[in-house]
């Protein structure tokens, strides 16, 4: 029998283009996902294979969803980097892509599936998915971080992402920190991802470290220093080793005052906090709010800061809120 | 011969209360300033002499101008610190002026001269100036820093003034800067107006030459440091004091790493800067240009960073924008 198209058909395909990892599902309007599918997204192979496996899985949501994609609102994507949102082209460079910039994704996405198509920056999406689906169902403007191999925001203003001139806005992992020489993966020097990023975290965990092996990190990790992880530093903080809970600190210092000049600039109703590090939960928070409290004008406002609700999945409700924000929902 | 209501009609009454002065002016939608008057703003003396002077110079310009009210757009005022918008009740303190939260200023206008009025930062409404009068009318979105005695900014985004959940967006005076223990007027620790305020900038001068008489700033000071002004120090750069130079360079450093902060969250199409400071020029932009662009992500984009064109007049230029704004035009 033939289903008449009703409201349960107004499901959108989202897709989150990650740095391991490729997901697509089905979500509907209430934040129902239905018909995960999963891939490697092999960054490294460069943008042809990557093309190839976004088609492949949105395929593969498509057969086991059983539908047409008359049946589906549109598609939308979630990717690392800039992009033109109109045209839907990679603008910037991103360093798990090689050749990634050019790529004319709306458009490839629009021909092979003949479905309308939005492709946005990875992080634009996740805040926009905690926006309507996840911490910031109530408020209006949010600026979600993401904190984990890098460190970036998406800014939400009267529900809407807020892209930029460049499509550059809440790059907040750039920024500069004083007298800090590292190198960053944009080319800059001195950008606050050096330091809160993993590789930051884990590089500033072996120098404080200098080999001891009867340390408590130096031992969760088998004494191996290469073996050592952010995960294993905030466990060690955990368990109250001296070192890890310095480093945690000096993390949380460097994340507040991030996040609090984020919050001078935009002054969002809320922030939240997202990504894999941010799963360390209030050991990291707690530090942070008390850094973001004191250094936010005025003093007596507290702007609310969060962790994110939507774990793994807010991409790809972010890429869906995107689909339905374009067909006039939302 | 009473006139009919034409398009010459279409002003607007724009007010600026700065630290020093009040001002106000009727302007055209051309542009056109008239009718200007002045008084000293006396903020000192607290919020009921500043509403007093305020509404005896709108009284003074709709005098002079032998205006009917009804013949005027609307009253649009720029004060300092951050307002509700919509209720035109300022919500924060201003140092400049005790007792200054909670003041309703637009329902005192508005009962005082029937007629529609609206209330914003200066530094919002500076902003909006240069957007629609001035250095950035080619512009939709743009980042105004004004640099004075104290440190601040106002967002334009899609023309409109961003003003944030709690009026308090573009406070980046604000933003913290590692290792700086000054405490500033806000009552937070070490922002970085404390160190590129007119204030600071005397205040490393001073430390700087430790009393030797033959500095060229102490020259100029006539061997008085008290007389130091954040002008000297530019001056004294501009012929070559090597003191003077690297004040002038850690003050751009420090505008720079914080114009970058804010483009990285913000991405607008183009940054103004004016202000008192700001008239030094070339001297402090160039280094400011170059700091920016080596700070922001990704590093081939440049947004451009011009000097702002409305000079003193920028806080009546938007105060007249709000007014043609909030009328539907603009």
């Amino acid at each position: 029998m033939k289903k008449s198209f009703s409201l349960n058909d107004q499901v959108a395909l989202g897709v989150d283009v990650g740095g391991t990892h490729i997901s697509a599902a089905l979500v509907n309007r209430q934040g129902k996902i239905t018909h995960r599918a999963y891939t490697l997204s092999a960054g490294a192979k460069g943008r042809t294979v990557v093309v190839h496996r976004i088609k492949k899985i949105i395929r593969q949501v498509l057969k086991s969803s059983k539908r047409d994609p008359g049946q589906i609102m549109g598609i939308g994507l979630g990717a690392p980097g800039s992009f033109d949102f109109e045209n839907g082209v990679a603008v910037s460079p991103t360093p798990n892509i090689p050749r990634w910039r050019g790529v004319p994704l709306k458009k490839i996405l629009e021909k092979t599936f003949s479905l309308p198509a939005w492709v946005d920056n990875d992080v634009n999406l996740a805040a926009l998915g905690e926006k309507y689906f996840g911490a910031g169902k109530k408020v209006r403007s949010l600026i979600c971080f993401t904190l984990g191999t890098g460190f970036g925001g998406g800014v939400v203003i009267n529900g809407r992402v807020h892209r930029g001139f460049f499509s550059a806005a809440g790059e907040v992992g750039h920024m500069v920190v004083k007298g800090n020489p590292l190198k960053c993966k944009c080319g800059n020097h001195g950008c606050v991802e050096t330091i809160v990023g993993a590789a930051g975290i884990v590089r500033r965990a072996v120098a404080a470290i200098k080999g001891d092996k009867k340390n408590l990190i130096m031992r969760m990790a088998k004494g191996n220093p290469e073996k050592i992880t952010s995960k294993i530093v905030f466990d060690a903080a955990r368990k109250g080793d001296r070192i890890a809970k310095k480093i945690v600190r000096d993390t949380a210092w460097h994340l507040g005052a991030t996040i609090s000049q984020a919050i001078n600039v935009v002054d969002p109703e809320l922030v939240v906090i997202g990504g894999a590090i941010a799963q360390a939960g209030e050991i990291l928070l707690r530090p942070i709010r008390k850094t973001v409290w004191s250094h936010i004008y005025f003093p007596e406002r507290k702007t609310p800061i969060v962790p994110a609700r939507l774990g793994e999945n807010a991409g790809i409700y972010g890429a869906a809120a995107l689909v339905f924000q374009q067909n006039g929902f939302l």
